[in-house]
């Protein structure tokens, strides 16, 4: 039997694509307009006849369309895939479940390194700045193609946390749940210097060229990979990193030196090395600076249409997640809370880290899992 | 009136250079020897006729010579000024105090940007590998150039809290007392992934040249910039920076798009701008490892020596410190505790993280006066 035979597994699927806003442009939040925005999504189980069983994935900074089964010939399976599946939390002989690449991506979405039309070579920076209601403006249009007028859930951790609160407080008519998880509506200070020298490493790569490396034949390679390496160690919490490394050498017995010595050098080397061949520079720059202006109760009246349709809300958090700890989720639960919403939070107990919502810790799926089951009995 | 003619400083100074293992090589550790090491210095008060007063500072990965007082025409006093001078606790009135860029610095100090007389150009990487105990060798031959037999006390943060203790581990008879602040004695797996990755943006960046840049005409500047940004977010706490900044933007009003629109943004360009001015990327290399090999307690016997000969000591850290975390602190504490030397250690509360051991909290500095005040009563 191959994994993707294994009952509890959705099995061999494809990523598919669709070609939206094709007959009036998409208006972007901050200026500028795209026509003719592709969409790589999948979607695992059926749609019900009533349209009432639909869950939508928002995918966090670096995920994609492909989050469960098989692509033929793969050797992972979709990057949820420990949640998504006939009998698992979400699942799939109950649930319509759909996940698409966001806008501004580079896996199949139209992002900044596609093509523009005006100039036949890659957008770079002149692709439109996108914030978070831009990737919700391009969810719901994928809803309306596939014929969902109304989601029972929509699910996301981290950058996916915050699109799911930013669809739900802006159309709570679309969402009849929602599951924020591990995610903020408000980076602190710290949290954009994170991300600010992350995106300087790429930026002031000689291979950058001002975001035209690929017309030049290059490509950022030394500042993505410092990136990803930077932002990887706050996706682990230091327990973590000391359970699965310590002080370990890589080899046999310690090479003293400036090469690699440390098993935990090694990790954040392969880190890097693997995100070059799945990742675009630009799609990094755009999807994390999206984050730092994610700040929704900032706005007043942000509450208005919500509280008027009120959305039932799930905030999970993990104790180790020093990225986004808990405190950035009560914060979420607190300004929810004291606008009668119905919310419950869970914090969870994990060694993690922020990485902690991809994996299937036994509470945290259960309570998932819980919350799915009774949406469903409530219905949309 | 001037800054260095007020009261309670030590006033103009000047960093004096001298030349050490002229006639024996020092010989390092993990292989490779050096002739002829320069070391820059600085000295405040005077050594007593029975040279039974004298502190040795430390300093910390880009630390200098320069703790105290003012070089004629500076704007900013010597790096640890608020501590140093008469009548501040380390009083220079009745203490002589010594602090020296250590080897592998870039302040006058021999290091591998330094000339290789075999080769007439920079060491580079062919410039031997430093730990812990290569900076003690060569505080140890300052000391006897300048007629010091022994220490009334040695005093560091971070780094330079590791080289005290490892001088008072290694050289008992030569320190009666040992003032170790914010360090560590055994870095863990993320603090090396820290480190790791700033490292390697210096040595990926395309004009780092294998450590032979000066020759190239060239600098790494991108990567030394990056490496100082992304350290410099691990040395204050989270709180720290939200105060300071929070989300405010630098300009009048917010600027969507990819410059520097947030405050905190703006802080770390300038820090790491600021730095290309006064380091060096090889230094930074050299210096940043030798933390992640020191692992003193890690050794069979390295205690005996110090239980023969009891040191005082001192260790002190700060709760919002999450570099080297009270933990950090505390290790060094049960360690020396359980072999029954005399250790007194505090705690600070302080709000600004691991640079709290540079700034004048008036507990930590009331402590730090107590200390020095008992250890002159209690003698050499």
């Amino acid at each position: 039997m191959t994994p993707h035979d294994a009952p509890d597994s959705v099995g061999l699927v494809q990523t598919r694509t669709v070609r939206l806003f094709t007959d009036a442009p998409l208006r972007l939040t901050h200026g500028g307009e795209l026509r003719d925005v592709e969409v790589a999504y999948e979607t695992y189980g059926r749609l019900d006849a009533a349209g009432a069983n639909a869950v939508y994935i928002c995918h966090a900074l670096t995920g994609d369309a492909h989050a469960a089964g098989w692509h033929a010939g793969d050797r992972r399976a979709g990057w949820w895939d420990n949640l998504i599946g006939p009998g698992k939390p979400l699942d799939t002989d109950r649930f319509f479940v759909v996940c698409a690449n966001l806008l501004g991506g580079c896996q199949g979405t139209t992002g900044p390194s596609s093509v523009n039309p005006a100039t036949g070579r890659a957008w770079g920076l002149d692709f439109p700045l996108l914030v978070m209601e831009d990737f919700v403006a391009v969810h719901r249009a994928l809803c309306g193609q596939l014929g969902i007028r109304r989601l029972l859930a929509a699910l996301g951790g981290s950058l996916g946390g915050m699109q799911v609160l930013q669809w739900s407080l802006e159309h709570p008519e679309e969402v009849a749940n929602a599951l924020v998880v591990a995610a903020s509506s408000r980076l602190t200070a710290q949290n954009i210097a994170f991300s600010a020298v992350g995106r300087r490493a790429i930026t002031d790569d000689r291979d950058f060229r001002e975001g035209q490396y690929a017309a030049a034949g290059v490509n950022p390679d030394t500042g993505l990979s410092i990136a990803r390496m930077m932002a990887h160690i706050t996706y682990l919490s230091e327990d973590a990193f000391t359970e699965k490394f310590g002080r370990n050498p890589q080899f046999d017995a310690h090479r003293p030196g400036f090469g690699i010595d440390f098993a935990v050098e090694s990790y954040l080397d392969h880190q890097g090395q693997a995100f070059l061949e799945r990742f675009d520079a630009l799609s990094y720059l755009y999807l994390s600076r999206s984050m730092d202006y994610f700040d929704p109760f900032a706005r007043v009246g942000v509450l208005d249409a919500v509280v008027a349709r009120p959305v039932n809300y799930l905030v999970v958090s993990f104790d180790s997640d020093w990225r986004f700890s808990t405190a950035h989720s009560l914060r979420i639960v607190n300004r929810l809370e004291h606008a009668g919403l119905p919310v419950t939070f869970r914090e969870i107990h994990s060694s993690f880290g922020h990485d902690s919502f991809l994996l299937a810790d036994p509470t945290y799926h259960a309570t998932l899992r819980a919350f799915f089951d009774r949406a469903l009995e409530v219905g949309v």
